[in-house]
């Protein structure tokens, strides 16, 4: 039984938003996680997964995120993880785009990764049977939003799970590991060199293999993210869904960059897109 | 001439949120602000200006206030000073609530201090100077808000300037700061030990001695806010409002706490309450 204790609890826009920690047995280190409820806890209620970008944890999008005025209204749950195993017996790289901070939502399979760093394994099975307990009236349905690293998270565990997530979103999602720096450094580092081994976890190779149908997608891409043209590749993924005629809501804003300014922004429109999948 | 240098350019909600970094003149350093404009730049335009608690700089509710979507609506700019002068050569002090972040907003009299520390000054001569060039079609219009000590500062300014201020709000203010430890650690550092130059920093002592009129005051207060009991003294300032006859709107919010979530929860009633008047 995980011994979940509260760390901070906050009311805002009407809702509590209660920060846990926990000793995670997947992960083998002590985790955090932020958890927002709204406040008609009467009503069946759906859950939202935010995943956060390289460097963050759960704070960034609890603090700066904005979401909590248009989640209260939904009536939704919101569950921010932290993006990676943390602490000072656990690997490490010093780098902003590797080890602890950059988890990458996946599982590790080299050395000295592998005992710890199994993000993918932690979100859709131990964070997410603790989350589902902690929400009153829970309605079942779950989507699934990101941010940049999070962002590829969001597509990767939602075309993985094609019948658990009603709907994904991302902001400037890392489209296309397997083709960018960020993600070829990652996935050399975590799951080594067979190429073939990286396909999985990569959403383009998701999207084309996906026969079934996958859940509506919304990509949200400013036109002043400094990370757009090396990083990011959404017109790869792009393409690939349409191949795959699968439907996607792609909004180009102009001149917002990478930051949450540009996820503050747009978060009630991208809450408001899963509601509507959520509701139906 | 003031040289003026844009360190961040940010859009969001559709207005422009830059930081500038400037010389200033008044405090003898480097100073840092950040100003958001809506983005009807043909609009007439209004002016509010946010002063920040102890311990924060003009960033903190820039990221985390939540602001700039209603401030974009209401056609509104929104200038956020930094709280001190700052940097190696300024006088500083061991302590959170002393020195460099703890400005107080008003004229130090006493050494080291009073060479740098001349907030008051800055904000309502050289600063505002410099903003209302920033702004197109300025109405020349002004309201002032502030939380913590930046509450203090709101009720200050906008009490020691009548003519100038069409409305004031405040989170948490310090309302009472001669009579609190905050207040009496300041006030004896930056301006002595005779009270009697205190009174003219007060708000409970401006209220009661104002006899034209203030203008209209919003305060929110929460009921969880872990500063509420000892530091800020509300009830004071609400008798002496009463017995000066001047109208206060104070609001008592259960659960809320001290912290920025207080204030992105209550944001847009504020710079509602203000749009009223500033278009009065």
């Amino acid at each position: 039984m995980t011994q979940l204790k509260i760390i901070e609890e906050k009311k805002v826009h009407g809702g509590i938003q209660r920060r846990y920690q926990h000793l995670s047995q997947v992960l083998g280190c002590e985790m955090v996680f932020t958890l927002f409820l709204h406040e008609n806890s009467e009503k069946e209620t759906s859950l939202i997964w935010f995943l956060s970008g390289l460097t963050c944890d759960d704070q960034n999008f609890a603090t700066k995120g904005g979401f909590q005025r248009q989640a209260n209204q939904l009536n939704l749950a919101v569950v921010i993880p932290d993006t990676s195993p943390r602490g000072k017996d656990i690997p490490d790289a010093d780098q902003f785009d590797l080890g602890q901070g950059a988890g990458f939502y996946l599982n590790a399979t080299q050395e000295p990764w592998s005992q710890n760093f199994q993000m993918y394994d932690y979100i859709t099975e131990e964070l997410s049977d603790i989350v589902k307990e902690l929400i009153p009236n829970f309605s079942g349905n779950e989507s699934i939003i990101g941010h940049s690293m999070g962002g590829y998270g969001a597509l990767q565990i939602g075309l993985k799970n094609p019948n658990r997530f009603k709907s994904i979103s991302a902001f400037a999602p890392i489209s296309n590991p397997t083709e960018v720096p960020w993600g070829k450094k990652a996935f050399s580092t975590y799951l080594g060199d067979n190429h073939e081994d990286w396909k999985e976890w990569d959403p383009v190779h998701l999207v084309s293999e996906s026969e079934t149908g996958h859940a509506p997608i919304l990509i949200t891409q400013g036109s002043a993210d400094e990370f757009y043209p090396e990083q990011l590749l959404e017109d790869k993924f792009k393409k690939a869904v349409e191949q795959s005629n699968h439907a996607l809501n792609y909004q180009f804003e102009k001149d917002y960059d990478h930051s949450y300014y540009t996820i503050q922004t747009f978060i009630d429109q991208h809450l408001a897109f899963h509601a509507d999948h959520l509701d139906g």
